[in-house]
């Protein structure tokens, strides 16, 4: 059944909550995809260049065999003994630097970013946090408190720092980190955790000059309390030159929270812990999670990793990311509206300055190029604290050629200001 | 690959943090299942009567085919238009009360419980919570202060009231509610919420007389507070007279909760609310959840109802429900261990007392029936503040033979003492 996307938007309107959000001016329906593209209801393909969640590529059928497989021959809980969380818990920690000891898993990287919290606050007996001023980091009421990003107000015991965009940005980022600790402590509030995301992507994409997390976690260190590394986005080889984003910034995060491409859409998600820190949350209390995994989601994220690998997909980010943002860089030189491209492997923010030609600068053109590109068939979104940039995280499967195609249009809409 | 139960322990011990729990003294190792029976690696058969998650049956053939062809067609979230979550949300309205308008899909019961404490605090402007004194209602960090099942602290704002477990309980319900209002506005607290499992599964299983529920909502209401109804565990069924415990109750919630069975074990849950309640949320603030309405997701919940219109599973959670429950009550009768038979449908509690054949009482003989059962090759497991009860709730495909195997096995298990 095929509806038409009018019909679908008042059926939109009445049954689903005005929480809601579609993006695009006019709304794209989706009704397959594979690889890195995806058709509309009248069979159009749109490159994708901005779901990070289909790591392997839509509709993966190594994915997809593997789930129908797992379903058709157990899915429970973790409440037996079973072979696959086990597999799936060793190949995640082979990842992982040697210092972190296990597992838990969630469903999804909301999940795991409040479970991340609670952990810390048994481990250090603290309540306080430091966040980036723009980011995301999930859904639930503590995490949408860390999350400034959805517009709400920090919660209790939450503090933001401006984040590490641009070279300035990153230099100032451990005594940003340094001067929040100082005034949590006049607050008398005990430091928790400095949460972030590796990769900053709400915040506009920071990746450069790698290292500039490593002091940061230092100082919440010194301070008694601990760093958690929200891979969520840049995890499993997004940033190419890793695995993990924090790899990136030679540090060893406590905790490691991932979630989102883990199973290629499925829902799987995860908290990695050196053992101190799980060991302390244990003593305090159980954590179970129905759903946290499952069967069916173990033998997904297990297909996602073996796909990973065979198809040496962190070795195409590395080649294609390059490619890429050579291009992008090349369009800035020849092009004042690309203020700044940032990033690493597939996961780019690209900057928009004043453009002459739609009239338009920063956010609204940032806005309008997003949707330009939609109807030049090309999928992006945009980031930032001011909204200015455009958000670029392709399936890890993104060639030079879908490159080109992403530049090309780019190149149009920023001429074509329309 | 088949590993031994020895060795899945030792690598469980060192992969998975320590915060994991096995059921049985003996742990259980299970390598497929097929509608009301789990096989462990020896092959050897278990009658599945704990697991409401696979409610339409272990690996049902229609909502594995329905996951597999979605997964190989699209699977994405809610930023694109398609149709499958709105079908899904027409479908799952038809099956509420008029009042609800629409719904808001997230992944796990603990999330749908957390968005509805904060959609409650936005609609009320109030921070105070009821929950009954074992309840559990998921595991973030704002829940886990909702579920004293857990063990830990209540949260801050957070009231328990004894549950209406038993005629007594449920006759005292009304008033305990009451004066917790009281309580909560003399500490200067604002309700925001009653929130309830309707079955209060963790509680040790309330059900009769039916609509104790309602003179409670109607304490909060007055008081300018919202009622949730937690149909996490009760809801899609199983309680067998409705399709929703709220329903056995005669009262309309503001809010409900869905998950567990939602997806017969695949990650999916909901909110429904009243529109007011809602909009006054969506003016704060908007929502999104990744993987929240999965075209994958909701693929598997559209399959799960359309089995249960088919195999018409109401009526045979009420049959088999009805059936089973007259061989506990004659059980009962016949053996004083057996102190109590309460619930709907196929959710029960079997509240014991003591028993001269082993020699224990209370919650250690609910302990050693749920391991003395697991050897006579039926699961279930134990529930209540006390330990003392059995919990059976079974796939809704469970069948009168079904019932007898599991009532023959418990009456053995409490002759022998074992």
């Amino acid at each position: 059944m095929t509806s038409s996307p009018a019909d679908l938007l008042a059926r939109r309107a009445r049954l689903l909550a005005p929480t809601y959000q579609l993006f695009y001016d006019e709304p794209l329906q989706i009704v397959r995809a594979a690889d890195v593209w995806m058709y509309d209801e009248q069979g159009r393909a749109y490159l994708d260049a901005y779901n990070n969640v289909p790591v392997v590529g839509h509709c993966h059928p190594q994915v997809v065999e593997a789930l129908a497989r797992q379903a058709a021959t157990l899915n429970t809980h973790t409440r037996y003994l079973a072979e696959l969380p086990l597999q799936l818990a060793e190949e995640l920690l082979a990842t992982l630097p040697p210092q972190f000891a296990s597992v838990i898993f969630t469903c999804t990287g909301s999940e795991a970013n409040d479970l991340a919290v609670r952990i810390c606050k048994a481990a250090t007996g603290g309540s306080g946090f430091i966040v980036t001023e723009f980011a995301y980091h999930g859904a639930t009421d503590v995490i949408t408190g860390m999350s400034p990003e959805d517009g709400g107000p920090l919660g209790p015991g939450v503090y933001a720092v401006p984040a590490p965009v641009g070279a300035a940005g990153a230099a100032a980022f451990g005594a940003a980190v340094r001067r929040c600790l100082r005034r949590m402590r006049a607050d008398g509030v005990r430091p928790a955790a400095l949460l972030v995301d590796t990769i900053f992507a709400s915040d506009g994409v920071a990746a450069h000059p790698a290292g500039f997390l490593a002091e940061a976690a230092g100082q919440v260190r010194e301070a008694g309390a601990l760093f958690i590394a929200d891979e969520v986005q840049p995890g499993f080889g997004r940033v190419a030159e890793a695995r993990w984003g924090f790899q990136r910034h030679g540090v060893i995060p406590d905790l490691v929270t991932m979630g989102k491409p883990m199973g290629n859409g499925h829902p799987v998600a995860a908290v990695a812990g050196q053992p101190g820190v799980l060991a302390a949350f244990a003593q305090r209390t159980r954590y179970f999670n129905t759903y946290g995994g499952n069967s069916v989601s173990c033998a997904a994220a297990l297909a996602v990793l073996q796909v990973i690998r065979e198809q040496e997909l962190l070795k195409n980010a590395l080649a294609s990311g390059a490619y890429l943002q050579r291009r992008l860089q090349a369009l800035a030189a020849r092009c004042a509206v690309v203020r700044e491209v940032r990033g690493a492997g597939l996961f780019l923010g690209v900057e928009l300055g004043e453009n002459p030609a739609s009239g338009l600068a920063g956010a609204p053109e940032a806005a309008r190029v997003m949707n330009a590109l939609r109807r030049r068939g090309v999928l992006v979104g945009t980031t930032g604290r001011r909204g200015d940039a455009l958000k670029i995280r392709p399936p890890l499967t993104f060639a030079p050629q879908h490159a080109d195609l992403l530049v090309e249009a780019l190149e149009q809409t920023l001429a074509a200001g329309d």
